[in-house]
């Protein structure tokens, strides 16, 4: 397997097997309110080790009830109190702030689940991969901000890797265990967003709403602004090269509105192999959470005669400029994935907020880029601290040069 | 995997690897050719131990030559003259017979591509079945005339099958190495053939030319019209429901008449995994030739955007009343799958003749299916001798049936 060299042999949780212990970090968002949907529904294939959460105490407490955690972590250190007396009289341990997540993640566990978003999802998961975890992983800083030494620590520690992604879940299970060095081509598709047939014209003048309004996957305002710029399509590519080891050449990306095929490998003899499935995020986390094995989900069946087709398109980098900015620094390598991604959080906060237009999240990304070439930011990180420092300097700077521009941008209005 | 239990650790014949051994039964037929093609594109992976032909002494003496075989064996007793002096002052040992086939198909190989069409291929395929021998299958006859005595035999001496076949070969692809118990659904796709779009009376009405017509696929004459009929997918879901012990209930088909995706497999899970390739025979082949490694083929490669739709429909069995038979034969299991097999050679023998229509193909199965049904011949064969004297009497039955039509219609003229 492409993705660590961690056991097959896990306790799976089949009928007659002891349960899988899980731990659970993003318990109350979208990919952790899934995750609990499906152990809920697989009751004597799993047990709750952990569970952890940011700051909503009383869905924290309701969740750590529901799967019977034996230990639950707030991040929020105000959310202490609240999470301690909802859950009194349970033998339910409680612990708050940045080391109990810590805990959470390093519980014995046969499979920890890292959805907790954004950067603070990092240092908890890289700690499951030091000792050698089977981490199915959904937090998308870990590979895009921290690539490089995250997978590090997972060679050398054995831990091993399972992507939740879908498409990184499609490719995972296409490959069926071969070697990455018989694959010719790795390809994952985008929709194409709600901007896919709009002129370049139109996509500049582009609302808010408009960007908002994806046509196949509910996700969050981040993940679906970087959908309608075809940013979360490079933000996949670079963890594509993380979790499979697979050079930036071999990556593709292809346009397909119906978000059927997610992704398909490209074999040197010819054959091509595909992971379909409804878009339905409980598909990849049940593979994830069952792996080797396979649990049951109500997910809706794929049926290909109702589909009629399916239909696939070559993305426009001109209409599209930040994707062709993540194959730059894709290919460049170094710090500048860690650059792309801090920056453009920042550009679509910015966006979010009103302060730029839609094709302003790819020009101030684009700066980044170049200032981060001519100052040495660039440089590759060493160890996972240094890229989360990278990702906050840069995030520093981004910021700083929004303001700086809103400040000139009122002086000419004046 | 479900096809066999043999050693996933051969001789894989990559660099630095003893070269992998293969015996090549069908030596000159297409899938025969197709074969040399690739052994002679790989000459450090492969050695030939054997090879086996029907009557083609020039074709044999050549290909034994081209790959340096050490034993050549000719069915045709009649061809050995002419073989042992093309051979002449060469090490290549040379013998006829059926006794001789059956002498390459179990001399010691890695690897027995069975390529034999039609009955013949079943008694050689069988003896190196019975070493427990990895067999690459194209003949058809193995298993859907002797597939319950034929698939008990691979089980019993652990002799692994590889399918040859292009949509059983990309099944075997998408399953990768998973247990069969997970599966909800097999599809295979079907072109539709040259009449997919044309009414239920055109197609009464096609003649010979119109049915050789298959806008996908190159193959022989006896194929072609199986692929016009969509009888080919009902012989293959009864190779598939042997191959991948996949009960009847969970086979589907699916018309997709660019002929891209060739098999698909759907998990308990929601997942989907498909094998796609251009349709080019030397995609499966390689992949078995090669498995578990892959060797790399000069085939044409898929591009999803140059296509850019894959468009899916429902078989209809209105209009194609062969699949249908073939779907009931699979369910009622027994000798019906032989009995189908053999009445429709010799029904596609009497159409490509002249002497009946193209739906007669169809009536013609149905009267064999029926005739078996009541006088017992559709009781399960025991044993791979008993399936192929099934096939002698159903195809002697049909041919008489034909004769008798054929003078009642002489005498109607009359």
């Amino acid at each position: 397997m492409a993705t660590g060299t961690g056991s097959d042999q896990l306790g799976t949780g089949s009928r007659g097997r002891p349960p899988k212990r899980i731990a659970l970090l993003g318990a109350t968002g979208s990919i952790g309110r899934s995750t609990v949907d499906l152990l809920l529904r697989n009751p004597e294939a799993y047990s709750v080790a952990a569970i952890a959460g940011g700051r909503d105490h009383a869905a924290l407490a309701r969740t750590a009830l529901a799967v019977k955690a034996e230990f639950v972590a707030i991040r929020d250190e105000d959310g202490y109190a609240a999470l301690k007396e909802a859950l009194s009289g349970t033998n339910i341990q409680v612990a708050a702030g940045r080391e109990a997540v810590i805990e959470a993640a390093t519980r014995e566990a046969d499979l920890v689940v890292s959805a907790i978003v954004g950067a603070a999802g990092v240092e908890p998961t890289h700690a499951a991969l030091e000792l050698g975890r089977v981490v199915a992983l959904a937090n998308k800083e870990c590979l895009v901000c921290a690539g490089g030494p995250f997978m590090r620590t997972a060679q050398q520690k054995k831990a091993r890797l399972l992507p939740i992604d879908s498409e990184h879940n499609a490719i995972f299970q296409a490959l069926g265990g071969e070697d990455v060095s018989r694959i010719e081509k790795m390809t994952i598709t985008a929709s194409g967003g709600p901007f896919r047939t709009w002129t370049r014209e139109a996509i500049e003048a582009a609302t808010v709403e408009q960007a908002l309004n994806h046509p196949n996957w509910a996700m969050g305002p981040k993940n679906t602004i970087d959908s309608a710029s075809l940013m979360n399509k490079g933000l996949e590519l670079i963890e594509a090269h993380h979790i499979f080891a697979v050079p930036a050449e071999k990556l593709d990306v292809v346009v397909h509105p119906q978000s059927i095929v997610h992704g398909l490998v490209s074999f040197t003899d010819g054959s091509v192999t595909a992971g379909l499935a409804r878009p339905d995020m409980r598909v990849p986390i049940a593979h994830c959470l069952a792996y080797p094995e396979r649990i049951e989900t109500p997910a809706p069946r794929l049926d290909l005669v109702a589909l009629g087709a399916l239909t696939f398109e070559k993305p426009d980098l001109d209409r599209f400029p930040a994707l062709g900015l993540a194959l730059d620094a894709l290919r460049e390598g170094g710090a500048l994935p860690t650059v792309l991604n801090a920056a453009n959080e920042i550009a679509v906060e910015a966006f979010l907020s009103g302060r730029i237009g839609f094709s302003g999240i790819a020009r101030e990304v684009e700066k980044a880029l170049e200032a981060a070439l001519k100052d040495g930011t660039a440089r590759e990180p060493a160890t996972v601290e240094d890229a989360l420092d990278i990702d906050h300097i840069v995030r520093e700077r981004s910021r700083g040069a929004l303001a700086m521009n809103q400040a000139s941008g009122m002086l000419t209005l004046q």
